[in-house]
């Protein structure tokens, strides 16, 4: 389970966190609104009005008598009733003196439409924090700064300071934006519902979480689309998706400034800042968070949520359509974004070899040809015979018919539409165009309330996410703080990981030739030596590391590698040289732990050796890993195949790797608050045939700046 | 400069394809044609009329006096003149005959519609080789059989089998289209106009080559799209792209059946045979043609060819917007997409800072916050910066309206159309939106002539290839046919490939353990030892290999392989064991030409060694290559970064291993014929300062079935 403990930062605790006094006020203080052009607060006095908000709305004008006919006060002490909330609509610097009055009366919550906060450099980020304290210790809920505010459909709060129209398309999706335009773009798509909209701006007090569990018990709420800037406290983003997951709901998520360039665009936005790719998209798949890489796709998987609220039992789709090129089509995209196509059954393939016409290939993609023109009932057939597979977990319905056809034309479609909408089975199907542009508007209307998609891409890669990404939260904070010391050489560094099933060969540290000669002496075979400094990171590039060196050589090798290592980093300390077992032949692989804030650390695991950076194998899984998720980590790397004894080679021992990366991960998390990276490699995998196990032979522990020791 | 010999298959000699009767006739004969329902010759009769096509037409039917009111014959040779072209609208038996009866009578191209042709079988593949026979013995061109037919909108001749409307959106593009429904449904998705539409269906005498070649010289078209399924001769097709390009138009791929799911169904389709992937996307980067990867980005593509037939100078963007999270996500996709974005120059920095409000940030992509919502000049003077700058060669101008907006929200968004408008710079600008679903009537109206795309990812990916694809054609087909032996050891492929700056290793072939022991004797140092089989191909798995032999081990060592070489392969005749100088130290790289058909041989090259198949660093690039071709081909590798010596390793030579891919290169053109493939596997590419050069360490060539030898 997810901590669901109260973090610095972290927005109101989840307990606390009622936002239904910013969602359904009953009444509400709009504080500087004015009937001038272009004021903040007006545009919300409007948008009430148009919206059609029951409840008491109060302006708040220094001079004014009415503001849009309503009765204005001078000032929030001099209003003759409690606000449930209060729409601030005036400049940054007066807002922490107004909203400490609003939580003086009682205000459970409060809109900050002004920018000029955390986006706007160190004064900004002084005023936010001034915001935060203030809301907290009133206990308040807070939308914004630097936002446009929300809107709730159901209670007609449309506190939203931007032209808005009551014709918004209403439906059962509520939207939480970082980005107000994409929030306005998504809402007016004409591809979903929304039940409620927020720009959350900043979120200073109130954070995504926040919203999250907010809708997750939000009965008018079906599916939670959120466009995310900044993720927040991902320990109370994932204690929220427990319960949306709790209430079968859907969410899905579009990030952006995932790019370097993007980053830098909403950096200047509104000061995020983002975690890296891999971690971000790590997390989102272990809270169950659909992750979709543009707005296209993003909207698809709200569609899909919308029309089925339960995910495919299996995640394999069957594609059918009377082009054969069109479901080729469907096919290559669906290759391309690793949506997995069903294997029919033998069933299957003898029901369509007697229903369609002999010239017809009973496969998938299903080419069903132009018969369904003439007789529409065919295509329910197939559709039925379809929702029978049992290997079938969502069927695709490809049939473009786009909006510039002539009605004539479009007729001859509606037959096939009429088909998907004649299906009744319990597999999902989902009507597909090709072309974004999506369909003529008398065929869309006879599809029915199928499912309608449009854009190969984005409805597939969609279609991918929703079947496959499982809806559970099996991420948690690690949250150890268990001390390390600041600076470790390399076997302080291999004896910290030897506990972990990670042991190192035997050695010894010797400061003289001499010494070096015999302790190679000792060895039942040749030895390795390398420079032990804690300086150095890179040894072979410092030229301290010779391997299979004999007795009679290593005299003179000690003082070869000493020399290079004092040309190569004149500053570092030198402790001598470390002469160690050469370790019998089997695959090297490269393990670590890396922190990715905000979501601590992660395990990487890969191909090891000199090369580790140019193969680039490095599978990347946030901690805590179990046994099944490190097993599945490393099928995900080329290590794997390697393990299993690649072409001849002896098969080495995968269970004890597997074993030292749960280790590893354990020990992570104890160590999370103190934890840089930790880089093992190689980690020499040994052959079963010889009994197996593990060498740890070169480590690297870096430790946080400023961390406990 | 690409071959222009006709070629088996390849359709009319590019001298003799006047298309000009299939798009222009002035007299038609349609064969078949009855008013009954559903009836394929019946609907071109019908679509003629509608289309106001201006030649005469001629209906044959066996006792009708009329269709569709006009005056019909009984045959083709009761006709009362020479028609130009006759559209065959009977079933695939009866075509032959009436297609060579038209010929006689010297019509010089004609329409076939039947399927049950190539597509289906053996039977019906040979009627369309007798199809072709007739066609080519009477010079006549021909579209289809299994087709839909054609539209040409200027003439009217709208020798279509389907439902069309005269409505269809006008323009300036051709579509040729393997697949009818892909070409109905781009044709009507209203996003781009037509000059033409073909239905090509199987080609069998008229091709995709033809077709090009033919738009190439047709003064009403500027764009030429292809939704491509099988690509015919590619000799003709890069020589009508030559075609092309001396026209300045541009030409738009969409290739259908990638996927071995989508191949499947394409070949139920129109049995044609693609090649591999890396290949088709080699030749077409090698002829100029713009290479989408669905439906969506061809579109888009379309759309940027139609509004600037000349591409940009520069590969670069400028990503502007009033929103940070809208230009954040088109960076975002930028990155993904591969479309670089433009560094600013100081003197545009500068300008933007003066111009745009403090808090906005002078960068790319832009922010230009909502000021222009006040003052749309502004945005007009941002583009004009934009375009003054040499760094940027497209301005993607993101702006979100979409189309369920209500009236009044979406004329917020004018200003900013309107200053895309009144820009009148040089670079082009392209109106983004990010949504597929595009933008508000209004607002599009207000954007007036200025190309918009839509949906961010099929808009980026389209925006990359049209900035960054050469155009111009650098592939010619390698029709050397310099025969091989039908087998050779792998001496005899080593023997071949020396003179081409692979020399192997000093080496001897031995039968006896007392002979290999005499040979490793006189070597400077050990030996590697190999089995020499015609049979095996993998030595390694056959335990046929071993390093480091010394002369006192060699007697022992080459029994062992022998053994081992028997166990493995019983069936295999063994040659005895070659001894082979043991090559200093290096980098592997492997290097392979591959038999692509239609394209003719590729060249691979990456990381060399055991391990090859599991790192996967083979870049592709069809023949010939030059030196700069071969250099950029290796840049594509992970060996690349190798060669420069990796992490403290000795530099190795790079030079020769680029010499050695040209050479090879000239010799896989001169032996194309008889070539399958060559597999040479390590190639040491040794250090410079050991006088570099490289060493083939092991090679495999394989011939042909059937190849002369």
């Amino acid at each position: 389970m997810a901590s669901t403990e109260p973090r610095a930062g972290a927005g109101l605790p989840r307990a606390e966190a009622d936002l239904s006094a910013l969602f359904a006020p009953a009444t509400l203080a709009v504080v500087g609104a004015s009937e001038r052009e272009g004021n903040s607060a007006g545009y919300v006095m409007k948008n009430l009005a148009r919206f059609g908000f029951a409840g008491r709305v109060i302006p708040v004008h220094p001079k004014a008598e009415t503001v849009f006919g309503l009765t204005a006060f001078p000032s929030l002490s001099a209003l003759d009733t409690r606000p449930d909330c209060v729409v601030i609509g005036l400049r940054a610097e007066l807002v922490p003196d107004t909203l400490d009055e609003a939580g003086r009366m009682g205000a459970r919550a409060a809109v900050i439409l002004a920018s000029g906060f955390g986006e706007a450099g160190a004064e900004g980020a002084a005023l936010e924090a001034q915001v935060a304290d203030i809301a907290r210790r009133h206990g308040m809920a807070v939308c914004g700064p630097n936002c446009l505010g929300l809107v709730a459909c159901d209670s007609g709060a449309a506190l939203y300071s931007s032209t808005i129209s009551p014709d918004l398309p209403r439906g059962r999706t509520a939207l939480i934006s970082a980005s107000g335009a994409s929030a306005i773009a998504l809402a007016h798509s004409g591809q979903i519902g929304l039940a409620a909209l927020v720009s959350a701006g900043n979120s200073a007090v109130t954070g995504l979480a926040d919203y999250v569990a907010h809708f997750a018990a939000d009965p008018g709420v079906d599916t939670i689309a959120m466009v995310i800037e900044d993720m927040g406290d991902p320990d109370a983003l994932a204690a929220a998706m427990e319960h949306v997951h709790a209430a079968g709901k859907t969410a899905v998520a579009l990030r952006v400034g995932r790019s370097a360039a993007g980053q830098r665009a909403t950096a200047a936005h509104t000061g995020a800042l983002a975690g890296t790719e891999d971690a971000a998209r790590a997390f989102c798949a272990r809270v169950g968070l659909l992750d979709m890489p543009d707005m296209d796709s993003f909207l698809a998987a709200l569609q899909l949520a919308d029309a089925y609220p339960t995910p495919p039992v299996l995640p394999r789709a069957a594609v059918l359509g009377v082009s054969g090129g069109g479901v080729a089509h469907v096919a290559d995209i669906a290759a391309e974004v690793g949506l997995p196509l069903a294997d029919l059954s033998e069933v299957s393939v003898a029901a369509l070899r007697d229903l369609l016409p002999g010239f017809a290939t009973p496969q998938n993609p299903l080419d069903v040809t132009g018969a369904p023109f003439g007789d529409p009932a065919l295509y329910t057939k197939v559709l039925e015979i379809l929702d029978a597979d049992p290997g079938v977990g969502v069927v695709l319905a490809a049939q473009d018919a786009p909006p510039a056809m002539a009605p004539d034309m479009a007729a001859e479609y509606h037959g096939i539409a009429g088909a998907v909408a004649a299906y009744t089975g319990q597999t999902p199907v989902v009507a597909l165009a090709n072309l974004s542009a999506g369909l003529h508007v008398s065929v869309a209307t006879a599809y029915g309330p199928a499912a309608r998609l449009a854009g190969t891409r984005a409805a597939l890669t969609a279609t991918a996410q929703w079947a496959t990404t499982p809806r559970r939260v099996t991420w948690r904070a690690a949250q150890g703080n268990a001390p390390l010391p600041a600076q470790m050489s390399e076997s302080d560094a291999r004896a910290l990981m030897a506990p972990l099933g990670l042991p190192g060969p035997l050695e010894q540290l010797v400061t003289s030739g001499e010494a070096a000669a015999e302790a190679v002496a000792a060895l039942p075979g040749p030895a390795v030596l390398k420079i032990a400094s804690p300086d150095i990171a890179h040894k072979t590039e410092a030229g301290g590391v010779a391997l299979s060196v004999s007795a009679e050589q290593a005299a003179e090798v000690f003082e070869r590698i000493m020399t290079s290592a004092q040309a190569y980093a004149p500053e570092a300390r030198l402790d001598g040289v470390v002469v160690q077992e050469m370790v019998g032949e089997g695959v090297d692989a490269m393990l670590g732990l890396v922190d990715s804030p905000p979501f601590g650390p992660g395990l990487v695991v890969g191909l090891g050796g000199t090369l580790v950076e140019l193969l680039d194998d490095a599978a990347f899984e946030l901690l805590p890993l179990t046994h099944d998720s490190a097993s599945a980590l490393l099928k995900r790397t080329r290590l794997d195949a390697l393990l299993d004894g690649y072409r001849g080679a002896p098969a080495c021992d995968r269970a004890a790797l597997i074993k030292a990366m749960v280790a590893l991960s354990d020990w992570g998390c104890a160590h999370a608050g103190a934890l840089e990276a930790v880089d093992l490699n190689p980690v020499r995998v040994l052959p079963l045939s010889q009994g197996g196990g593990l060498r740890l032979l070169d480590a690297l522990i870096l430790t946080k700046k400023g961390a406990p020791d």
